[in-house]
């Protein structure tokens, strides 16, 4: 058994990653930290672990060496302390934003911020196995994901690989969990409730991750609030740069996905969910991925839907975990979701 | 054309009041107050107001008299001040609890709290038509009524005044913009949403208004959280202190209400709506009431649904307006709701 | 007073139109026909209208001559039975989709349909204020609008009439009432509740609508159903055909609209509603456009909202009647929305 | 490996089912019948199973002896024909109503219904762990209980067992998918979202399982719809006929749960979720159980949170299972439930 310890236990992705760590067969769960909530029972802001555990949070000051840590923290505080972690476990997954781009160039240009410990950046791989299994499989630092990156990274990927797309237009739609846990004016449930609500038309950071893992082309992106705690639906108006046909753009995506554990390649003629669709993978590690083909015009909509706390956080970070551990890929992740919901 | 003024304009109440006087044919607006939103656009707060005024909020210490005084400040700073404000304007209606109920002692059961300026309650009208309509006419003082309460009361108001009531249990449904425009970590979107939650259910305040409005009888009251915005559904539970037929309780709801203007008796054999339900009641003045009634058990169930910040707060005040100055009394208040929403 | 009748009178838009003639100072409801609900109240069907009336349904075969028909009929009705109609009332305003478009041609490409009174496609106008006031003026026949065209066309309006669209990519995000209001499996509450699902993406018949009212350039449209009832919230990327300024985008958008009394431009630093949403129009007649825009790649997030029941349908209606018969263009649709909501 | 097939496999229970047996160590998931769907993959109607099984329904009449059968039909069917699949399985837990109640006296006064096979209703142990855990340990015919039952069972039971009840006035707040996948006027999306709908005041015939497992004691029952897919909220209001100190009321609960693997008392004084709360136990099978005591009025007010299709139905079911066959009790039950959600 490995001993994992989790940095910034309180947050969302914290609390996804306990439900999935907690019974996972091949760790141990040593120790949660957080600041302010030190002392207390886990269940205090987890509820849904009463009954699973009696861990108590811990002061971060109090952190143990271990196996493996997740650093949970807001953006900037890993980069800065990378060191002291990388002193007390062999093996870190990060899931901010601090370690997920490979140049200290576009910190600068997309979060505009000068990287604290830049060199440290080559070491990371980064966390999504469809495009990063083998590197994965050997790394001893892995970043998280982006969640709206995610969602457009899985749904662009069997295109992008084959250098199809000459532009594409990403639109995400997003539950209320994307913004964490801490209550703001527009959070508040009466103005948050029933939302539609462009948030990012332009320049959301999550498209440095997209041209990182998919290479070149032009890649335009807007992000919509809607009314919905978890999930993420992306919808892709990709545009290929050479005629194809229905049938070889299927074979894309099938060669694409047909080996992967998490992803599932949706496109039904019967039944209420012939798309993807984001509400069913609640608390699932699954991603669907779909498309329709406008010939005619040349227009692949590309759809994919991730839960934005599972796929697009927690659970892509459990399987970077199997994956650099030797695990079976889906150790822990087996949650096939509910319908209906 | 009467002048009015708001004292405390950026809250949902203040929003609700705004969206009613500034199209009403017999008062102008003349100032809304602010502390942190002084030489702002009131639409920058409530959207809604977008091309219907060009007002900006104003410094409290640039209010100047007017006709009628609107305060809609958290519960304690109308009685600090009422002196002040007294002098400001002849009429005044204050939507806090700071003057509903009529002895100091209610404050000191119900609230724990010394009421600063005790010799003013009397002076105020409660300000529920449909148990205070003479008093109203006449009043120059009126207070704001509980939302809670006021389903409540018009619920129970049939049975109430035959002095047929042994004993209600009353239970209140109530969506989130109950608890005013101020973000905290219960009203953040991914915590309240989708919530069942109980969060009075013993000692709620309002009881104290029920029992002041409605007299003697055993009230045991509790109050739910559900995913709603606006609306109050209140389920009663009473027993009867005389046996009766369902004929006879029918004749004691269609009697009170019969005349009122914004109170409709709701039980239908036919349609999807047969009895009393918040949402298409949300905007409107309107109150449903309706019962079943269990003649083997002599449980009469009494339900009422109204819109919080409406019948339950601003419809209201503005209802006691239009009666305090002699208007028709249904003026501003025509807006009969949408279907379906 | 001009009587008016609607045939048809149990869906949605039948209901809206009933909620904003009924109390229409120069208009009185004659008649409201349904087959089902002949001899029951209207109220039955449209629980907001309690109180407001007292009439009843009657059959289609008792619809007698009046000032203004109304239909609101299953598509390809009113086409079938338009010289009865029009035999029976000198005005007549079409809520379907049989007269939007104004060739034979366009409903065989879009709607696999040859239509069966093709010789008065010529006589209708297309019902949108803010492309036809003057035709409109003078109508006696008018179309109503399709929701997502409507959303579209004001959404892009401003920079179609300047010619400068190269290219646009339209994204609908839709309410559950655009279906209307009969249930099937997809409109069950546990299936359609939370629903992220993308159920056109390529293939909507609106965008004959769009092309017709707007002129010519490449459009690609998607709509996706999302959770709400009321509400169209439209996302378009517009790519431009020349280069230009922010300054003067914004220009265009101004002067498209600054006379307009039911379009506000959207487009705040301040507050929490920044750009359109359309949950506060619900039950208005605004549309809220407002945009962003990437001068580094020539993209233009253009943004509309409308209440698809509204602005939409039944609101775009009764702005047209106001225009065809010389009243104040604003009449009725006075109604200014709700916040929270 | 013991073999299971289910009769009626396309609903919600029949779903759940599928969702905990497919991964259940102990068993293998046979034949899964269906009228309408034969031929057809699971996953057409429940798309929480693709990938994770290739099974098709097939047709009612091709069903093949079992270990173990599961019935989820309309309520009379497994009545009718209890005799065929008893010649088909040792042991049968079927999910209706038909045999949950005792007596057939039972059935014609709460169901109306005179029971074709009575003599049946012996041999069948409700299915409720908590009060029937030997019984189930030695049943072959168990019955599955109704969601809105177990919620209020599981609240009172503490009370109910020291005989403390005078009288418990008990309202459950629900979600959608307790009235089953049948798309109706009132289930489509526009009318049922955002309700607040009282839809049994009175008679609601679950009420007949609650005092047969809680003996005898003067119950008054409502039910009303709220927004939500999964749930129930139980909130009963209880009487006691003695005095009692908050302390004893306490050691009540305590002692009746503190061994039952499913149940957990939540009386807390920190956090958001302080009292039962329906949604983060979706797709769990716990149930949660808390209460308040007013001391002054002598008023226990409990409260329950259960999901409606587990510990309401598939899991309560599942549960039972594991009893009849000597299996660790809680195995394929171990979800823990999503936050947030």
């Amino acid at each position: 058994m490995k001993t994992i310890s989790i940095v910034g236990g309180t947050g969302y992705t914290g609390g996804e990653l306990l439900r999935l760590l907690i019974p996972h067969p091949e760790v141990t769960v040593q120790q949660v930290t957080s600041r302010g909530q030190a002392k207390r029972f886990l269940r205090t802001v987890h509820p849904n672990l009463r009954g699973q555990t009696n861990l108590k949070f811990v002061d971060p000051a109090d952190l143990k060496p271990c196996d493996i840590l997740f650093l949970c923290m807001p953006h900037g505080k890993s980069a800065a302390d990378i060191e002291k972690y990388a002193g007390m476990a062999d093996q870190i997954i990060d899931l901010s934003a601090d370690f997920r781009l490979s140049s200290p160039d576009q910190y600068l240009q997309w979060y505009d911020w000068e990287h604290p410990t830049a060199d440290w950046l080559g070491k990371f791989v980064y966390g999504l196995a469809e495009t990063q299994r083998d590197a994965l499989r050997s790394a001893n630092y892995v970043s998280g994901v982006g969640c709206n990156a995610t969602a457009t990274n899985l749904a662009l990927l069997p295109l992008a690989k084959a250098g199809v797309i000459d532009k594409a237009i990403v639109e995400v739609k997003v539950g209320s969990s994307e913004s964490g846990n801490s209550h703001t004016a527009g959070s508040h449930h009466p103005v948050r409730s029933g939302a539609m609500r462009s948030f990012a038309p332009t320049g959301h950071r999550h498209q440095a991750e997209i041209l990182q893992e998919l290479g070149d082309f032009e890649l335009h992106f807007s992000a919509t609030a809607v009314e919905m705690v978890r999930g993420v639906l992306c919808t892709g108006h990709v545009f290929l740069n050479k005629a194809m046909t229905e049938k070889e753009v299927w074979s894309l995506f099938r060669e694409t996905y047909k080996e992967e554990p998490f992803v599932r390649v949706v496109k039904e003629r019967r039944g209420l969910y012939r798309y993807p669709e984001p509400k069913i993978l609640a608390g699932t590690n699954f991603a669907e991925v779909g498309f329709e083909y406008d010939e005619s015009s040349g227009r692949v909509v590309v759809m994919s839907a991730i839960d934005n706390l599972m796929k697009g956080a927690a659970g892509s970070a459990v399987q970077c975990m199997n994956l650099m551990c030797g695990f079976e890929e889906t150790l822990g992740l087996e949650f096939m979701g509910l319908h209906p919901i």
